[in-house]
């Protein structure tokens, strides 16, 4: 039977980042169940060391995903905090050209790799008492369109998940998931009415990858229930 | 071992329309070897009663692949006559809904179903001498958002792929890809460089036809080597 | 004082077509407004013949805005029927190559023209039970797309306004404002909190229209309080 | 004669940053030319304290532009360094949450104001060597679209401008636009095939600012010639 989605993940080195939280438990273990050599590292990432650090000690990366998340604040406009904007951009933004300068040289090398962000359709559509988060989600959606354009040439690519409904501890942990309030949102709100499976996103990430499919560069994918259209 | 990305597929009925055209022998052979039923017809759906019959004929249908396609006239706007306009409307925006209302009932009744319009990423970004082609696959795009997001309630999921510079004959015959001046073109404006396979582009139908992720709903997803990001 | 919005536009030819209807009224008033001399024409635009007519009829077009609308079904997608979707297409689809290509050649010739169309955001934003509308006005904004790019180069602009939540008579009339569930939805759906007043939509008509600004092509402006963004 | 686009501006105060770089000069010149009251300071804004203590001085504030500008970086991915990107970033990026939590309390109060955002395209399509750029502006962008919704029903309209081609001193400085080089390019991506006159990309800024129109909120209005639609 010939390739399917996935079977070239067999024996690949995926780096995931930040992997207990966030996209990152589901991440390590659908990708071990593609037979992937999954390189975990459960770290926060705003060191500015810790990417080069990382990517060096993990050698061959032929996949990186970078799942890279703090709590979304909810404030409003006029109330968001320097020490807010930092501590979000130094988790979610700057560390992401450390790690794609780190592993980007030995795939052009290669030429074959992929990189993945699971980034936010926030940084599609815009949503009340998000700013922080949503600039942050923005700046990473950018970052990934000229990336992946810049290296396409390479046969590396890279791409984003804009995700937003898909459960997960740290944006919708279980006190908030058992809410009446909640509920109603996400029939009023997202079209398939219901919170994705992790593992729906996981294969999402699965299929970007998927060296069977090097055509898709410098997309953000929404996936989110219909949210964004 | 878990659920992998086509697992579902096996013994799905899985309708492909004009299957000697654009996308379709490679859709067919693809979702075959993921152990779909394929029911391929072969025939173009301008005559309005056809699309009915195709489905009442094909009974049970789990997967609707709406693969419609005419060459694309290159007519400048002011010489576009009435005669192309139609004939371009009526192989591939009149036949959708026509498609689509005679699927739809058994795929809410059995709560589950897919359909997976084969489009154009010409519906997304502008591109001179291409208005015909391009307003039609701009209708096709539209109803796919408006549609996937009605419909998602009823776990029905309908999504479209926005290709261009994907290797198929009926937009890319040999002749066209022998010329230098294609190669050239597709070197300064595909970041990719390079046309995609048909069994990459097939693949990302088989994603969006699977069962085992269902929440992308209503989404035209950019297939197309970079040139829309 | 040097030159501001729309002071171009005195003296100048602006055709509107079904011109009581949808944008019309407002749309004639303020661009008379503005000085120019406006040409109304108050049919719908269904036969093929129609177009052409019009803009013979009319001699030197300087601006045209089409304005096509037919009112909204609210069919759910399995009900749609052929007879709806001819109709919505036949008034608001295929008039706009036939009205572009009369126009267009005395626009090129003079190296200046702006072509308006009154779109919807339904082109961008999927919305339930209104897919026939929802594929109508994106075939309009993808053929305004690849319009816009290819006559660009000519001096000629073609944009498009992607609207929803505009007061007109088409769409809002006065029995539907007038329901609380109505209110309700603009408040929980609309950041604006309410409609556009009909001459919002027409200054924006303007700023498109005027000779100030040529360099805006081939756009779908969304104008629509924030409901897509 | 009933009111024009910008009539509104007469007596209004208009704070405009970075107001020699950029497209300040012209802004300043315009905006004045409508009756402005221009506030146009020209200091970049890194430093943290800066936009509050500006926004102090200025008193009154109906409508501020965020023109934040450094020169473009054309570094390869593989070689950006964390200064190129802090620096981009503390320019362009970091003031404008500064600048908007500043000024959004006398506009909530006055229930009127316009922020305009002078952005990139580069947000929106990705570009080779430009990955550091594009991020910044791709934050703003998303920024744009949160603060837009959250605001709008306080009456506070808050837009961005997502231009590129437009000639100015900090992008396109002279000695670039006699290469021959780039007249080519520009005849190649660009369908306008020129660069935007400076008053151009002003009268947009305008348009955005006045208060004849109130809808149009969270947008990032592409403005570039038709680079992208």
């Amino acid at each position: 039977m010939a390739a399917r989605i996935g079977d070239g993940l067999a024996g690949r080195r995926v780096l995931i980042t930040q992997s207990e939280d966030f996209m990152g438990p589901v991440l390590a273990e659908v990708f071990a169940e593609h037979g992937a050599d999954v390189i975990a590292d459960a770290r926060a990432l705003a060191d500015p060391q810790l990417p080069a650090e990382l990517v060096r000690a993990a050698g061959r990366v032929d996949v990186l995903i970078a799942n890279l998340a703090v709590p979304a604040p909810a404030t409003r406009v006029a109330e968001v905090t320097d020490a807010e904007w930092r501590h979000v951009f130094a988790h979610m933004v700057d560390p992401l050209p450390r790690l794609v300068r780190a592993v980007l040289p030995q795939m052009i090398e290669r030429r074959a790799g992929k990189i993945v962000v699971m980034g936010s359709a926030t940084a599609l559509r815009g949503l009340k008492r998000t700013s922080t988060y949503s600039a942050a989600r923005g700046a990473q959606l950018a970052y990934v369109r000229a990336v992946g354009v810049e290296v396409a040439p390479h046969n590396v690519q890279v791409n984003l998940i804009a995700q937003n409904f898909v459960d997960n501890p740290t944006y919708f942990p279980p006190e908030v998931q058992a809410l009446a309030a909640f509920r109603e949102r996400l029939a009023r709100e997202v079209p398939a009415g219901r919170l994705a499976a992790p593992r729906e996103d996981a294969l999402l990430a699965v299929f970007l990858a998927s060296s069977e499919v090097n055509f898709l560069v410098g997309q953000g994918i929404p996936f989110a229930g219909g949210w964004v259209t």
